[in-house]
């Protein structure tokens, strides 16, 4: 491959994935979820297979995301993706709202949410791609959604050193 | 639904996608293309069944990807999402190179680009995913990748009114 670095030029948002089963709930840092389609409205979802939000997903077919905003803070995003929802309630100190579909929302520093359910996936190895068509959504502000751009040049740079889930890349 | 508009905060690129079937070619603006598993390294990219370029993929499975850059002007974006490349040669005056592939890749505007071939699809009714395995990848410049939210409010904001493609949207 001539310069593999090629790929980190794609462009990506950053969002909370969350789900519900049963009396198991769980919430994720993702950075792709991109409409598919417009009728019906379908937002691809990329979630890792190890991952509990996955087991989640796969149980209930439910899916929530919020689009975080430029002010989310690097201890947020840390929480949501670098700490595992089945050893620790990432849910138990956040901000969230029970969706029609009965998903939680996370809506700390989220200018907006989606949720709908799964109609069908993808098998990519390490991860599946999950369809799931709208079933409703909602602006929660006028922040501005912060770009995975931005959180490697702008959010990284001002996280403390001696922080946890720092990291040198 | 609460507020459709949620669906408008998902973040995207701005690419061209490219594709070649034996002595047909073609290529076209699309803002979905993500990057799904890191081994192999799988690229999605989500086409419109209608367009010449989804026939020249399912016929040949080569996938080339250009990433833009903030310079690309509301004419060369508009000739790539408007103009239809069965009964037009979008590529006759681009600056094009020939991919690892063989598949033909457009250079104007890019500082990036990844070329592969279809491994899966999803049909997702109007639209076919398209997972395609990454064979080779450049960088071509340091410009910046645009944002579908840049090309909304800044370079649609430059174009003319009387520009044939102008949408008020």
């Amino acid at each position: 491959m001539k310069n593999a670095a090629a790929i980190f030029k794609l462009s990506y948002g950053m969002y909370i994935i969350s789900s519900i089963d049963g009396d198991k709930k769980n919430a994720q840092f993702a950075n792709t979820a991109f409409q598919i389609t417009a009728e019906p409205a379908v937002i691809a979802v990329s979630i890792n297979k190890q991952n509990y939000t996955h087991e989640l997903i796969e149980a209930s077919k439910k899916v929530g995301i919020s689009v975080l905003t430029e002010d989310a803070t690097f201890e947020f995003i840390g929480k949501y993706g670098f700490r595992c929802g089945r050893d620790f309630d990432k849910l138990a100190d956040a901000a969230v709202i029970e969706g029609s579909t009965g998903v939680p929302i996370v809506t700390d520093y989220a200018c907006a949410y989606i949720e709908g359910e799964v109609i069908q996936s993808a098998d990519l190895g390490t991860h599946t791609v999950f369809f799931v068509k709208v079933k409703d959504a909602d602006v929660l502000s006028d922040g501005t959604p912060m770009s995975y751009d931005y959180y490697h040049n702008v959010i990284k740079g001002k996280a403390p050193k001696s922080a946890p889930t720092y990291h040198e890349d």
